[in-house]
């Protein structure tokens, strides 16, 4: 079974999460909720990742706002691939937690997704996932139809609606 | 041999890429370079993308500046891991890039890495690529123990440096 | 009669859009509303813009928001004008959408109207198909007039007020 | 014969803007150029708005840079189409061009493209002309056909750089 | 008895001027408030200003939201000096209106004070009819008193709470 | 006794700093807070800031919203280590604020936390003061301890609420 | 003869002053130049804000980049106007400084112009100074025309070049 | 003797940082210089930090660049006073890492002085260190009396040059 660590900077983060940790056990990924601070546990944010491969995790998803160092510094003690949420939990909307997050110096990248973006850490997850766990790729293919499927249900809604305009 | 697809939306684009294509390269990885335009040449793109996990990519790299729709519209057609690297070519020194390839609505996500970022996105291909070829894990430690290692040389030299002001 | 699409990435955009759409019913132009996302359903997308002129569409106008990639890929299979609105959906107020909407690369041009712009789409729109349909600018004309006397009529009620503090 | 207005604030802008003149004409577009000032001229810019309608002009491209007002200005007095082309001229890298020129009130818009997109400007005007033109319509295919013809040769002579790194 | 206009866009920007009006007042100028659009009634916004100095104004005020050309139509129109206030009215915060009228081109200044900065522009109105009426000087120093004044019973109040925290 | 001067702009921003300084009292600082003003009360402001080492000050707290002046002017009279809390009272969401203090030139700095980051105001002053009075900096490991604490406990009930997602 | 400050906080700020310091000379206004630091020398600033009066002058221009206090903390100390001048010299291309200037609390405002607006600074100060000094308008008015003619000789020249083209 | 930590990310950052460097040593500060990365290094920049006040180090002053966690990892590990200079190394001209720098979570501050702002940086470390050695405020007495001197100087010097023009 897939395994995954979710990574939060506060429990303050877990409503805007949940949606997307939902998402990914619903792909049948094992997922490890976890806090932990760059700067209120170094030591223990630091042994969770250089440790992470050897406990099986095979992605790692990490959510903070603000100066958000937290998917940086568990990039720097890990190889496996660690997936960046820029959470706006900040008076400037999350453009802090965007540049913190995706902005890393050459050789220690974060797979950045979008500002409060935790569904789409979970479908990455799921995509890289998929490389090892080929059964993953069929659930994405029907996930990405039933998106197209509720487009297409939302087009019909508004096409009445409009109609009545 | 893993396999990756590196597109870019124009061959003005490749010089400031070339640093990340040798390094995926050296990696091991057979890099497949294309030029495809989200904009210019759309079906191409979409076709692409539609048939790259059928034609043996395991993820797919995308750089492009300004509007940079190309990882997105790529990242619409398949369900292969996208990195996204926002290009540095407009007025606004990438800041659009950076928005048009990360901001991507629930469902769909680009891994976005740095602007100009061609370097990360070369070490992150190799960090998803790793789940299933686990010779790469090996090499991604040689390269961070590297990493390390420049850092104590860069010190040293500094050091002698700051002594002599 | 002048026929118009106006597409939007979500339905949950309506709200925003229809006095909008209401706008340009109210000038004779059939309105042909419908969801579609550059992302999760980018072949209905691609089709619908490739087909538009075909099925007699003269103008496009698109809506979306975060990395709104929408308008550009409607252009990318199409001639007619689009015209673009990047909607305020995102922690970033729209600019993400404003910059993804407006900085398209040379040859795919997305007219951009301001954030949350339904009206202006509206009008431009309006303005556009007066080049063929020659009574439209009498209409436009009278629609001017009449901002014209609204203004007016509210500096009547200002001058008042203000004259009572 | 087809014909557009091509404003610029100031001669300076000229230079930026050749391209997309040169372009428009090679359409077969008639191309007067103007310099006119929303702040400097701003009588001669009222009048030339009021009368380009009856003056021949089916659609004005209007090119200013900083505090851009004058797509805006020009919008105030005509119900032509306007297209406007925020200019990088300033210490703001035209961000501040760009916002002047987009986010225009209600019932007044201005279709905006690129910082410095002279090019879309023009393809933008044909399309708009085309509507009326027919054979435009040809040509834009045209156009569009070379664009993706260009990409096909950026991508060969990429895929040979590529596989000599 | 000095005399100030005080334009405003829109009616529903008055609620954000009042304050700074009724301080103008207050200070014995007499404020007359006129609702006129750059975008939707240009002939009037340019008569009003051309015709000011000899219609007995000395200062022009001007509030205007989102591309906020109100202040800078007006100031291409007349030598009166121009205060510009942008509002706070849209999506961007302010940011735009605060560009839109800052960013002036050479020749044609706008006085811009802060976004919703009502009762700065009544104030630098004072100071600058007080070059000419020089009763106001003795007034506005009364004002600074009170200003000071206020801060120090704001620092006795603050003092109290902080001791019994 | 340590004493730290903790100044506000205005009695506004006192519900937003009141944490910080009761954190700082907790340490066992004696905490002097004033309310000064940069623009309306600059005499005061600069005789504060003049004399606050001879009044027994060893570090300066200023918390100041907008153009905030305050925490660079009060530099420019001491050569106490002054350090400045941004504060979010602007339609800007505290950028202004926070480019106002942190942009000082050279050879007057202003030592910048994050907008109202008042708690961390309060934990830098602590740092500085543990120079001269060493046992804050027991009071300072004892507080590192409890904050990692609070994330350990925050981990398990997130731990917890996760397993039942 | 109307007397003018002209202050900047550094002689590296006077390249790019010289053209709006001549231009205020030319219309006959004495100008005194003079270099002050809001923060290395507070007290003279402080000093010459609080005589500017009773010294002569009539409004006060201020030019400083970064975090620029200069203007407000002018202000601060006199009821005369002050324009300020935000100068690009900072890595963030002059938006802190246009912050810092423009961002005024309410009863000190600072009239700001463009970004390294020298040249509209004088012109402001012109426009200030004709309230008292009435010829001063006869000269403004010459150099609004003369501005109007440089418009028309450019736009011949632009006729002739894009005839070529 | 006082003694410093001066960290930077790369030695790439050293011109930019030498001035500052120097000026710490002028204060007959004990400047010890080192290279590490928070990304690249971090066990040693844990150690380092965690050690540092053993080592008989009393301020810690971080330079780096993008998404610049080296000074936030600094104070995760320590409760010495950390520095942090934001440097101009990116794309994004030094506003990612300003952000990254100074917006760390309540608890963990960073004194972060302005971009590419080393010289403040060792006046800060004067100004926390004169807390101890009282010396240096005499010192920094002198400095302050230097700089004034310095403006007073580049006075004269604008004042001659401006008589000129």
């Amino acid at each position: 079974m897939p395994k995954a660590a979710w990574i939060m900077g506060s429990d303050s983060d877990l409503p805007a999460l949940t949606k997307g940790i939902k998402l990914l056990k619903d792909f049948g990924v094992e997922v490890e909720a976890t806090v932990l601070s760059a700067h209120r546990t170094p030591n223990e944010a630091a042994s969770f990742a250089a440790l992470a491969r050897d406990n099986g995790f095979e992605v790692i998803i990490a959510a903070a706002g603000k100066a958000a160092h937290l998917a940086g510094v568990l990039a720097a003690y890990t190889t496996l691939p660690v997936i960046g949420i820029p959470m706006k939990s900040s008076a400037l909307e999350g453009l802090d937690a965007l540049l913190s997050t995706v902005q890393m110096p050459p050789g220690v990248p974060v797979a950045t997704v979008a500002i409060d973006g935790a569904e789409n850490a979970a479908i990455l997850a799921v995509q890289i996932l998929a490389l090892k766990y080929s059964d993953l790729t069929k659930k994405l293919d029907e996930y990405k139809a039933a998106m197209a499927k509720s487009v297409a249900d939302k087009d019909k809604k508004v096409k009445q609606e409009v109609t009545m305009l």
